[in-house]
């Protein structure tokens, strides 16, 4: 274990009919506030107007900013930074899943500066203030709810960048898995899958000295996101499956299982954020697509932590060998048996296009200081992933 | 999973020669300090210099307040809160483990109020506000580093009594492993059998509906505190060893596993605390005296869980009962391994004493609304730990 400082003072209100907090909760905060929110999801299943029924009574004054899309332009955040401005606000409301609590993250810090937002992505300028922050969880997937990292994608270049800052942790945020009955199969699993990303960026990055407390933690999430995925896709009504689930993709980007891991790579999600930002598919899609290519060269580097991971996540027994490449294929096997893809093909993505797509990562890579992974590096993950 | 709020303000500094932050970190709360420590150990290896010498660089005041026991007394906290009221403190340092922290987390509540501070204990009174407290631990134990519990013994009565509150959560805890490597065997042990217990009252206590996510961590956590514990018995300097006890036992008792749980008791702990209050011996000895005659008598009525409890951490197979049965006798045997004792008759108590025990406990239980545990079954666990 490597020393580490954690402090995550973001206060969770987990369950059933927590919705109604977010008022009496926002309001010690702020009597002035931005609410960010989507597509109009949350209008159709009602959270909406439960929300604005909570903020309206416990007396704020709200502004609103709709429209975040999957993939969050940087262009709506700076649309959303002007509004805060113009409206003086105190306090910003994330009702919505990873992409909305991101814009709104950048908003946050963006309405209390001078110069662009971007500057804070392309890490030319430290984010040293935010408006504090309060959430509606409506998608297990990102963790953004429980952390203080954020991704945007800037339409003009096409890079999707993150970063990350304690002060945009949020406050407060409500999690209530009813919430997430409504999301439909395909997304319920993207989530899982990213989820499942976060962990394994962590698990498989780290070096010596071993990290056995942390690796068991990490296992345990992996399997039970697997599991509730699964019960979740067969009743997308099975409140328990819901809550694990959700939790489960809180505790895999929170701060927890990284305590103590040092400097960890996220190499995988560098690589899809060129899929998604060049070619809009879901991030979860995406990261299904690189992780058992990206995971088969890894795997060179560390079998012994492949074959812990094939060991103790999917019960398989045998040589390191064996088990490090079974393990892999366990996991391939299960994004395809929850229809995340698994190969660029299968989204429309031509190998003809990698020398574009790792071109677009190399500079996310000099950005996140991803060293060693030169273009030729990012070529081949992406060859073994166009089949 | 059922609904519940989970915030956990303590900073965690983590790691090698991060004693010398607590200066820093202190005077950021209050210039006038008091230092709580325990009977010397701290004076023997060098760390009271180190934490005097920041502190005094910080520019603090600092009165001293040690002398803490191992089951610390109400009459040592008292004797702080009056000194802490006439040198009119703004913060308090601890310096030690469970037993050293707890008092100074009474003495933070107890130097705001006019009242006795006990009356927290007997839950006549709630803590409504408390000084700040920083914390620099030595003893992978108890978990209070990072929660909002605290234990106190009454010398007058003999009671051992627990109360919780999230003001009572240190501002900052600085965890460094070293400071654990002078540490003798038998604390080490008694160490590691106490994170054990905290992970197992909520693991076995917990009811429909299932915890699969918070299930895994626990599991994770107790065979890491077993196998970390054996490293560090047979090499006290083995950091990492250290470390991962550290950082387990701290996870056992910070509100995480915990979290999702609903309502759990801790029925070992209660009985335990009349053991430790009316014959002094160690708290985590006491804990693995109970702890095997209570599973024992709770596996009839859980016999699922602890099925589950042997398969995953101790890897055994078999029927539901005897997975359930032999896995209470394996962490029983490793309590023997690492010389805890697990029998009233190995600590000198007779058999002859249980109804005294059993009436002691019973105070306890009546304030922390244990129902269904009567003298009856409080004397069928005790005469089930006599042999």
């Amino acid at each position: 274990m490597q020393n580490f400082v954690l402090y995550n003072p973001t206060k969770i209100i987990f369950g059933t009919d927590t919705v109604g907090e977010i008022g009496p909760e926002t309001a010690a905060l702020g009597r002035k506030i931005l609410l960010v929110y989507g597509q109009g999801s949350i209008r159709r299943n009602g959270v909406y107007e439960q929300v604005l029924a909570s903020l309206a009574a416990a007396g704020l004054e709200i502004s609103e900013h709709g429209g975040v899309v999957s993939n969050p332009l940087l262009s709506h955040v700076r649309a959303g930074i002007e509004l805060a401005k113009k409206k003086q606000v105190e306090a910003v409301v994330a009702v919505g899943g990873g992409s909305v609590i991101d814009s709104a993250k950048a908003i946050a810090a963006g309405a209390l500066v001078e110069h662009d937002v971007w500057q804070f992505f392309k890490a030319k300028k430290s984010i040293r203030k935010t408006l504090p922050l309060t959430c509606v969880l409506t998608l297990a997937a990102a963790g953004s709810e429980m952390n203080g990292g954020m991704v945007l994608t800037n339409d003009e270049t096409r890079h999707k960048f993150g970063v990350g800052n304690r002060l945009l942790c949020p406050r407060v945020s409500i999690l209530d898995p009813t919430l997430t009955f409504t999301v439909p199969p395909d997304y319920t699993a993207y989530g899982a899958v990213d989820a499942i990303a976060h962990i394994l960026e962590f698990y498989f990055t780290t070096r010596d000295p071993a990290t056995p407390v942390q690796d068991r933690f990490m296992e345990g999430l992996v399997i039970n996101i697997m599991a509730s995925c699964e019960q979740v896709l067969a009743n997308p009504s099975d409140y328990q499956g819901r809550a694990d689930l959700m939790w489960a993709a809180t505790l895999a980007l929170n701060g927890w299982t990284a305590a103590g891991l040092g400097m960890v790579g996220f190499p995988m999600h560098m690589i899809e954020h060129s899929l998604s930002a060049l070619y809009n598919i879901a991030h979860g899609a995406g990261l299904s697509i690189v992780m058992p290519a990206w995971m088969r060269r890894q795997a060179r580097l560390r079998p012994g932590k492949f074959s812990q991971f094939g060991q103790r996540v999917f019960n398989l027994a045998g040589s390191e060998e064996s088990c490090a490449m079974a393990g892999i294929k366990c996991l391939e096997e299960w994004f395809a048996r929850v229809n995340s893809p698994t190969s660029l093909s299968q989204v429309g993505i031509s190998a003809a296009d990698i020398p574009v797509i790792a071109e677009n990562a190399l500079a996310l890579a000099r950005i996140w200081r991803l060293n060693g992974y030169g273009k030729e590096v990012i070529m081949d993950i992406l060859a073994r992933a166009s089949a």
